[in-house]
């Protein structure tokens, strides 16, 4: 059996933590550097005690050299990091997966705009590759850098790509709406009085109303899928935070062209994703619940047209999982031709 | 001071015993009789510990006669218990607020459509005023039978008012979208596997998406707010759980007309409500938490144009507070011709 | 009706929040002064909007002059601001309620070993009363610098004082153990790693095991209740952490003598209590739930002899109300004549 | 390799659904049977959606020939269930392993006592090994019926098996208290009002406090342990209820012998586990989270001496897992001479 050697670097943080959980299983990887600016010699189980008995992996400063030796890096950094290092990984024939929004955006002035900074290695990125497993399947096969999607963009897309690849036009692209609710885990594992617990716990908000990161990065995602540009614009994004730890939810809306209204959708999205383990179209009348794909790699997406002209698209996913750490590991297993569930296989936490 | 003797039917629910926190404390009530088909001779602080020390109160069994000697009783009951006895007490000169649907519907189709029993008293629904206390303030002051607006619809129609109301037509009525969140205690005090906690606590669902009993009672509403028929037959509306207790919050989208582009629609709102004490319309940017209004009778309102042509209200209320039993003292307030925040001037509690 | 000014320095916190919550209804109160370091001419009510509609209050720097013209300044500080103020504050006449510990604790060697720096005032100190209401009302009334009680202890001291204040021998002082759980709001409002949300929801933790600073608060108090020295010192007091906001429950073991087997407890428990309204000595066979305070300043007991040789002490409060704020407020009403339950009406918040 | 069939009685509880995350996964089983009285001909992926794409398996009727095809039957049922069908499973060479009460006490007086019931089969009991895996290992091996422990019993005997184990008598056996603190699904999945979330969440209680049908099997348990009897009769134990879904913590408290005081009781845990896999000493100064067992078959052990002559014992596992289905799979994988660890490696869910 193949077995690479994969470094990680920022593993103090949950995507950090969640790709050791995946990775410490996964059959055909060894865990080889694990490097945090602030925690270098300490024993990574002593920050997560749940990988006691599962690893002696001590956190080390960032080195190159370690980082090149490896056959893959996965960034669990904040915005910024990877595309300091990418070019150099590169050139040492080692991947890059980057977690975080370098590689997310060919759009630079996009870019720029919304994570305040100029991009680092503007020729990598355009060799890079969205890491939309799904949909981008044959160029992540081919990829030395991967931008993993932002967990919000990855359920809008999956949500949105069996109407927006047909032929036919289904959808009018300007009337998206996306209700997004996520758990409070998508926001990071850091010191901040606004996710302390006694500020979220029985509790429920709107944020980034005015605008959000992900905004930009699901209308170049959308133009990418259909093809069509300038048409998602004003296309609405309303995140919200959800008194839960994991767990992501969207709620699509979407008018209806009369050939969409014509259109068996069901069947279309059962069909466009027959061939996928990890995207579930449930049954007519289910409502996906975020518990069911709790720690699990899927996204189940269910369909209702409550009103001849409109569809309502539900798709939830675990936002640490699919949104992340988990589609990371997917891509991983497209770029070295391992089983595409290798260490993916795990059944949702429920209850 | 005048002080009103008061009944209530159906104590054992979760609007049940908030009635008793609030009219326990209010300067101008003295509850007489508490009914349940269950509990008659327990002590009420026996079910509900939080009023040991309040109250020294049993439960009874339903006496039509000795509801007749109050001057207001109030239905916490399942939909159909109101109406059973609504014209036998105004006959008798006892008020009436019912806090289930009995009175919401004129519309006596869809009642029946969605409540799945024949309206018992179409006269006394006539003659009956929908308690939505700032938009019939007058007719609530003159009413003897008082429909008490479901938690959802009290929301849209708060929300959606001004700019309804408006001689000018500022939005597209077909376009309203409402993505709503609600507490679980929105379900009610009841044994249900639905309902238990380890099903709820850390998980997000979408429900009734298919269709809910609230959507008619908007229906109906907006109609009367806008003096417009027949075109919101086809908004839609889409409520989902939260793992929390209390709280509901109604994320609106709707299209703006070209008079609704130009308008200063956060002006419009401040004006509209400038002298309400109930309702809040929050600085331009803010985001209404559903904490900032846990156990208190307000509901507070954020507007946003993130993109030209489209408005987002924001809605939060407690409902079990302003979406239930705060807005039935309320109207018992406007009917009796107490102060209108007698027994409610509570303040959140925060965290 | 007498109305007093009041100042509260350091408004930012939990405890200050609820302090404002309950000042601002207070008949007999002006809240005339409120302080912050950081968010001096911030609006109150832009930090917390449930105050919104309640206040124009403006956070302001520490005057000293501002605060020498209330009647009473109550001090929402980090330990040791209050000590060097208080000197001061008294020589004008205005009365001091610490919520944090500089007058906890008379043993100075304690509050220093314990809190990490020498005591300002041990002179003012000396003339402090412990400001634990039901057990020390005389001195409050008389008091002009009031320690405000732990939250743990004061669920220690009210659930053992009967015993311990009884002529006979009842209990084994040295035999008590003391296993607590409070909500996460007793650990403060601060951006902490520890207390975000994905940390502590859906979780259960002891912490400070190995030592608490409330554990020579309890020892020095259960002398002064018993009038024993040295019996004490080796109880065992064990802090848990609960995934909730508020509330906290103290499960406290005691061996009994034999006299203590041969009495009645509860009709001794429920004597003792009998003249106090906010502590509530519930029926045999009950268990006081934390909600069934939440958000009221009382305090529920349950007496259990599981075996005939241990007695079993459940004690329920809200840690932010009559473990702080709450009890803040009874003693101010105590130091200045109001009735002792004005301003602390409120029925808890169930559910 | 080795695949042994499978039934499960009574797949609809939480135990149930448990069993199947872990055995769906287990490479050496392919569940064969799954049996419910109420949901026969229903797809279980209907009922639990986190198993879509996992299983096609439907519920059945429990068919006695059904179950004797399987190698192994898990009774995830009420008390009672077990014992009615153990004896012919037995005498058709299928092993029965019990998650319920009926083969966990040998004292038949105390069975009938606390379960209100007469045992069904009191030689098959006789026969039947307490499948505590650590503590009976070689017993398991040879057994046909397993009575698996109750998930607060577990935690008892491994938190105080080092210790009631040793050669010298370290600890006072009649001073055991136990305060131990369950999350809500230890209930079960059962429509009840006192489950349901608005009666959970944000709230902390303790229950049974007179009485629990878990302590005579801890006191059966300690004496089969530690060899001595009688000792143990007037332990106290008190179960509390943690608004969290699964996570077990007991606190443990026992007075030391001077040879206790004496010894280095780290080391001796250390030592006595030392070859565990799945139960984990923490390093002195440890604490440890329910969080970090989360979905996993773990428990996790600190010690603390806060005072010279008492010990106490922090043990945490989830319920769920090492405390019900986790603990049956390793006594399975016991019972066919498979890898203990078989199925039951997955790391915890953290955050």
């Amino acid at each position: 059996m193949i077995v690479i050697s994969v470094g990680i670097v920022g593993g103090t943080g949950y995507t950090g933590v969640e790709l050791l959980r995946l990775l410490l299983r996964h059959p055909n990887v060894e865990v080889k550097a694990l490097t945090s600016r602030t925690e270098a010699g300490r024993r990574v189980d002593d920050m997560f005690p749940s990988l006691r008995g599962h690893t002696d992996l001590q956190f080390s400063d960032l080195s190159i050299d370690l980082l090149k030796s490896c056959d893959v890096v996965f960034f669990a950094t904040p915005h910024g990091v990877a595309m300091k290092h990418a070019e150099e990984l590169v050139a040492a024939n080692t991947k890059v997966i980057d977690l975080a929004a370098d590689f997310r955006l060919q759009n630079l002035d996009q870019f720029e705009k919304w994570y305040g900074m100029q991009h680092a290695c503007p020729d990598v990125l355009k060799d890079s590759v969205y890491g939309l497993s799904e949909l981008n399947r044959d160029k992540i096969k081919q990829a030395n850098v991967i931008g993993n999607p932002g967990c919000y963009p990855t359920t809008v897309q999956l949500g949105l790509a069996p109407v927006l690849k047909s032929a036919e036009a289904l959808v009018k692209p300007e009337s998206i709406i996306i209700d997004a609710k996520s758990g409070v885990s998508g926001a990071g594992r850091k010191a901040s009085l606004g996710m302390i617990y006694s500020e979220n716990a029985d509790n429920f908000k709107a944020y980034g109303v005015a605008g959000h990161r992900h905004h930009p990065e699901i209308v170049e995602a959308l133009e990418n899928i259909s093809g069509q540009k300038g048409v998602f614009d004003h296309i609405l994004f309303v995140p919200h935070l959800v008194p839960m730890i994991r767990g992501m939810l969207s709620t699509i809306y979407v008018d209806l062209t009369e050939a969409g209204q014509a259109a068996d959708l069901q069947a279309l999205y059962e069909q466009f994703y027959v061939n996928e383990q990890f995207v579930d179209v449930m049954p007519a009348g289910s409502s996906p619940e975020t518990r069911s794909v709790r720690g699990a790699n899927e996204l189940r997406i269910a369909l209702y047209k409550p009103q001849p002209t409109k569809l309502v698209i539900l798709v939830a996913q675990d936002n640490l999982v699919k949104g992340a750490a988990g589609q990371a590991v997917q891509n991983m297993n497209l770029m070295f031709g391992f089983a595409e569930n290798a260490g993916l296989q795990n059944i949702a936490l429920l209850p």
